[in-house]
């Protein structure tokens, strides 16, 4: 298969992903959180890229956990923010969590177009590159990005699954991130200078990065398809 | 100081560049051909973004050579194409060289903002290394990239560029590109399976390719101002 890495949401265009496999990755943390709310027992997630959006939608229903972050931090009104600790079974168990964040929710929605759109992070690595080799098709692999910037925490998961699958022909960038995640080296090693990384460290929230560094510790296939994660 | 990368000339910003210290880079082929033509004695050049603009720039001007490609190959009435071989003392000694390409043009006059705009390649990495360490301001590599996509061959250069220099923080784009610099193996090694380097080789260009990755045999510091390359 074709593998070609974007590295964020505002470089995602029809063109790139339509009629191909997309993987969307936003490591921290958008993707962890999604990845921990389903396995904690959330019954689906809709993600929104405006805040607008998501209040207007939400109005009126009920059973609804409206989710997400800008700047790092919970939404005013907003029930949960987007650390993945905040996403327990008790507090999401049956319910529809609608989000927004500041790239991973864009770089999904912007992925709408692909003919088939998988929810990716280190949590889901191994279940989800034995099904990208299932599904045998060319792939898109969508990094979130921050705020339109390339962003080495997404990339190199990008990189991770691109080692992993089996049978691969790259586009420039994905053989680019192909060869940093084949370099020795544990992930924090390679990420601890990064900048998302260490905004993050500066917020105080060291608990989740080591909670979205856990690899395959939520082995789970999530897909989007019209509107809806499930 | 500070060092970013940008992945390909339709992602420079005025925001980006405003103040900083610029290097342009395009390998294959157009930042390599103007270090050739300038070591080889051409006055000046002078690059446009588009054919039309050029050829009406040139239209009544004498003692200029009308250059560049598209799709890799001659434009169409012009006098030089885009290969740093038709380059030689003898065709450009003395003269004005208008030159418009596919990506390497459009990534200078993008770049129109930055506080100094330097001209880089694999053909004086050195040279312009040194040059770099002794203005010792914020640095932005932008790389022209292929129609808007990363290209591996110029974010590589990049890299090795980030590799020389002393004092560097580096933003996430620029160390992605310092760690694929600092695996082992030959630049051709790390490039011989990227789009650009096999879109020449189709082409036939195995030469230009050798010339292209000749490490310092050009060694001059060009600078860009008012639209002009000296």
């Amino acid at each position: 298969m074709n593998i070609d890495v974007i590295f964020s949401a505002n470089e995602v265009t029809k063109e790139k992903v339509v009629g191909k496999i997309v993987v969307v990755i936003d490591v921290l943390r958008a993707t962890s959180v999604m990845l921990t709310a389903m396995k904690n027992g959330a019954k689906e997630i809709r993600p929104f890229k405006e805040i607008d959006q998501l209040t207007s939608y939400t109005k009126d229903l009920k059973g609804i956990l409206k989710c997400g972050e800008r700047n790092g931090t919970k939404i005013d009104g907003f029930d949960l923010g987007n650390s993945p600790l905040e996403y327990q079974p008790e507090v999401v168990c049956g319910k529809i969590i609608c989000m927004t964040t500041s790239n991973g929710t864009n770089a999904l929605v912007n992925s709408s177009y692909g003919k088939k759109i998988l929810i990716g992070s280190y949590l889901n690595l191994d279940i989800l590159c034995k099904k990208i080799d299932e599904i045998n098709e060319d792939l898109v692999i969508v990094c979130a990005g921050t705020n339109g910037e390339f962003s080495l925490d997404d990339s190199l998961c990008a990189g991770e699954i691109i080692k992993r699958v089996k049978y691969k022909t790259l586009s420039d960038s994905a053989r680019s991130m192909y060869m940093i995640a084949s370099t020795p080296g544990t992930l924090k090693d390679k990420l601890k200078e990064t900048k998302h990384y260490n905004f993050l460290k500066n917020l105080g929230e060291v608990r989740d990065l080591e909670v979205c560094f856990s690899i395959n510790s939520k082995n789970i296939i999530l897909e989007y398809r019209d509107g809806i994660i499930f």
